[in-house]
């Protein structure tokens, strides 16, 4: 049971009338999935990317961070095996030591091949959403990591999304065996392919998949889960 | 225990002085892996790709396929999947549910992203290994599935061999957590992956990663792994 008080400091965007701070940053989206699975409840600190000063404490410059009474996790696969070593009788984010090992090799392929792949085209929307530092702080990022500029970029979505789409085709295979990449249930490689696709709801109003390819249940079904974590957050089609 | 008889019938190239079929296929080295690691003893019975004559009982039209007692299992994962659930005191391949619909969605990651990269351009080399009429059957299959020559897809094997690699890199995160890709030992995904280095082991004299890259120390302790099974077939290097 829950004995501690967890807080995550997780990339927080400005909030629409009023509201919670938005929550735009697909590493934050695997820990919360993560933390909701393992039904354990949380303060959000909301963080902005050019802020360091608010994640001094930790010694990282990035989020999410997770602090675990007097333990502070950083790296967002790291967390997730935090959360299952020190919450063991939680239900299993991995189902066992081979599915954490291929979890942890499902994560890398998700973000060293899928990242790059999607990203880059939708980072104009998604900076419009972000405070102006912020999101000059990404545009300048990305730009020179790609050479680039973002309106470059958004010109080649098209072609960026057809890729992706491609790439998910072992996904497709998975998902003809079972409702989830990770079989009967969601676990955390769930988690970390939900956390692009909900990065992509929250950043632009087209749906990333046609509602026939199989992905699209899928992520409905995430969606819902957990008490509708993912769903309660607006979409961008709802928040324009 | 084993009580039944089990009987592999699998891609067979012609020997090396009256020794024993060479293997080649992809596919076989995954179930000569899994059947090893589940401690089972089996009987080879080798095919050529256009002998469909001695396949005819299975109602398939290609190999490997697994007869076991009454029982007659066709495609690499479903035979792991049998061996998984036949002989459940056996050491597992899956390390559970999640590990097996994981293993599944990595087989699928080989299959459909990895080997249309790597063998294309080593088929030219595997085929002069071949009885002529299966070599000339690849080549035709081959040629229609790329619209190219053997002879023009072995003209672009360096980039082809430059991209395998690339598409490789979350598997080295992977095995910076472990010595194997399901973690401290070896199972069904690994068998997967080996499978494509066994086949370019035994199709080509060069090394397909440099001895630096930490797949080169992987592949070495899967070729030593159950009595050096992956090590006991001659590589091309010793038998050109």
């Amino acid at each position: 049971m829950q004995t501690r008080t967890l807080t995550l400091y997780e990339l927080g965007g400005p909030p629409i009338r009023g509201g919670p701070p938005r929550h735009y940053s697909v590493f934050s989206w695997r820990t919360r999935l993560a933390l909701a699975h393992k039904g354990l409840a949380f303060e959000s600190v909301a963080v902005k990317v050019t802020d360091k000063a608010a994640i001094a404490f930790s010694g990282q410059t990035r989020v999410p961070i997770l602090r675990d009474g007097d333990a502070v996790v950083f790296d967002s696969f790291r967390i997730a095996e935090h959360l299952e070593d020190a919450y063991p009788g939680q239900p299993t984010l991995f189902g066992g030591d081979t599915g954490r090992a291929l979890a942890r090799l499902f994560n890398a392929w998700a973000d060293r091949q899928l990242i790059p792949v999607l990203l880059p085209g939708l980072m104009l929307q998604n900076t419009r959403r972000l405070d102006s530092d912020d999101a000059a702080h990404l545009r300048a990022q990305l730009q020179r990591a790609t050479g680039r500029t973002l309106e470059e970029l958004d010109a080649a979505r098209p072609e960026a999304l057809a890729a992706f789409l491609r790439l998910l085709d072992p996904v497709r295979v998975a998902l003809r065996a079972g409702p989830y990449l990770s079989g009967a249930a969601p676990r955390y490689a769930d988690h970390v392919l939900f956390s692009l696709f909900q990065w992509a709801r929250v950043t632009t109003a087209a749906p990333l998949v046609p509602a026939e390819d199989a992905l699209s249940a899928w992520f409905d079904r995430l969606l819902d889960a957990y008490a509708g974590l993912g769903r309660s957050e607006p979409a961008a089609a709802e928040a324009p």
